[in-house]
């Protein structure tokens, strides 16, 4: 198991050496905690041609929510808090063992903070690492994709309970916080993003914070809302209508909605084209006139963030590969009326092996509340 | 009213005219609200020799929570959803007006969105504005104060509530979900951070994240929340015992942290430097033997975001100005035992106003619930 991390640290050292860097600097948080199984605030990882080093602000274990960095890597403990930028630190090492350029992450640091860096050691050419440890990140094993499967199975029985409860009357903002408090009920680490919960004329709308608004017989209601567990963070939404009988443009949409979402997710394959896949759920939507509602994207990957490649939209380059997890989320907002979102998350996965695996099995008909 | 937001980005830009630039691309969000009363997502602000644009990657009146723009500016909205960064459209914008140079937020921008703006506009010369707009932020209006102080007063109500609740047996996780609901009761437009709340050996960590310890008896309990309210984040923390009589050394640390914090608080005054206020709280622990187990710092101002300028630190450089609000929060945590915090949010007033006005009114009395 604690192999793990290092056979991610030397795939990304590979990657640099390739191309002719020494060492490399990972500040952004969510790669740290891919390579170095934690990420305490302020750490950053310094991957080299000798030891690698976790360089933290504080002690590690101080928060213990946040797991213990791997035992393989040397840790290196700032002396005071608040006494400096670990990164500086860091890049100092670099040029202690001899390396002669960094490569760092030009995406994540700031100007001023690469500033620092070139400062600090001013015999280092600092190239750029470029989003080598996003790319790493697409691909799961099987270990992660089982926390995502955790946290789809929490984030399915939060929203399966909410659903069982009175709605009429009450607020998005409400209903947003009690999914959540039902999230850690069941052993999430916490919400994966802000839940969102859309009532009427903001349903369907895509990130909708709650608002003050109440829940109205006759409204479309959505929901999405996601549990981290482990750190892995998936994402589930769903669109209902609030009493006994829908109106038929509620039937229309929803129905139409759903066939984009249900094309979307038949199109997952090891080998299909992002741009493919999202235009096999956006084709359904564009044809029947709303090209102006949609999204930018249709999905995208998850893991320890929320929004990972690869992005399923118009313009993205790639392929997908087996173990791949990603959502499939088409929707229409229409402006004054509201509208439908469907969401899941699935790990793509061959055709040999069943095809696509849901993690979000909450039911997609349209129920009425 | 409207015209606050003009007469902020007028101080502004006599201040970058001052260092020889003519224009001036803002881009940290908190920056952007500050002078353009919204901050859409993705939304920069450029402030030029001629109009002053919203430059937004989607409507802004897409999402209401988030405030109408200020109407005195030029909006601009980026043609397609996700169709790119609004910042190097807004570079292009500072081209086409004819300014030569353009001051940008280096410590905001990350190094790859500095170079795309660079591209994107070859012509001109981009210079660091530095932490212009954050120096502009730190003294605040009459009208700021007042979202502060209704902040204030929402989360004392939320405090309130919960000491009157039943708390032994219950998880650190749940009682700050219930916080966090009955900020959102009482008109808060959300938690100003994460609710902190902290139970026996965890007790007085600065930003503990809360874990599924349950209170028990004996426990100190420390909690720290705050509301934000339009936009404005404020602080309060507070340590209880639990159970009928505290133990001694719970009322000798108690004692000592309260003296502490007052000690800060009496030393807020126009004029005052920060790391004599820092000092002034410091000191008193210092002398008891607890100087190892000292925060970085022991307050700092709150506004638009939780933690902003000024520091109260020992090396912070500067002096408070009346209508600067800050916190005051020293704080003891002793690894294994527990430890106090307490925390409030104030307003530096002259000495002729009354002093210091207390925004945070919930009693720092120790209680025993």
């Amino acid at each position: 198991m604690s192999e793990v991390y290092a056979n991610r640290r030397s795939r990304l050292r590979e990657h640099f050496n390739a191309a002719g860097t020494a060492a490399a600097l990972v500040t952004r948080p969510a790669n740290v905690r891919y390579l170095a199984a934690a990420a305490p605030r302020g750490a950053v990882l310094l991957i080299g041609g000798g030891e690698d080093v976790l360089v933290c602000a504080g002690p590690p274990g101080d928060r213990p929510h946040e797991g213990q960095p791997d035992e393989h890597l040397r840790l290196h403990v700032l002396p005071a808090p608040g006494g400096g930028d670990a990164a500086v630190t860091a890049a100092g090492f670099a040029a202690g063992q001899g390396a002669d350029s960094l490569a760092v992450e030009e995406h994540h640091l700031t100007v001023t903070r690469h500033r620092a860096i070139a400062s600090a050691a001013p015999g280092l050419r600092l190239i750029d690492l470029g989003g080598a440890v996003e790319q790493l990140r697409v691909v799961k094993d099987e270990e992660e994709i089982s926390c995502l499967r955790i946290g789809a199975e929490i984030a399915d029985q939060a929203l399966g309970e909410l659903l069982e409860s009175i709605l009429v009357g009450r607020t998005e903002r409400h209903l947003a916080l009690e999914l959540e408090r039902r999230l850690v009920d069941h052993g999430a680490d916490g919400p994966a993003f802000p839940t969102s919960v859309a009532t009427g004329p903001h349903a369907g709308r895509r990130g909708h914070r709650p608002t003050d608004r109440r829940v109205e017989e006759g409204d479309f209601l959505s929901v999405c809302l996601g549990a981290t567990y482990r750190g892995y963070r998936c994402e589930i939404g769903r669109t209902f209508v609030i009493g006994t009988s829908p109106a038929d443009w509620q039937i229309e949409l929803y129905d139409l909605v759903f066939a984009a979402q249900r094309a979307g997710r038949e199109f997952l394959a090891p080998g299909a084209a992002y741009r493919d896949v999202d235009r096999a759920a956006r084709q359904v939507l564009d044809s029947a006139g709303y090209a102006e509602a949609l999204p930018p994207l249709t999905g995208h990957g998850v893991g320890l963030e929320i929004d990972e490649d690869p992005q399923l939209a118009p313009a993205a380059m790639g392929k997908l590969d087996a173990c791949v997890p990603v959502t499939v989320e088409p929707g229409v907002h229409l402006p004054g009326r509201g509208g439908v979102r469907i969401d899941d998350t699935l790990v793509v996965r061959p055709e040999a092996d069943g095809g696509p695996e849901l993690l979000t099995i909450t039911t997609k008909e349209l129920l009425a509340l």
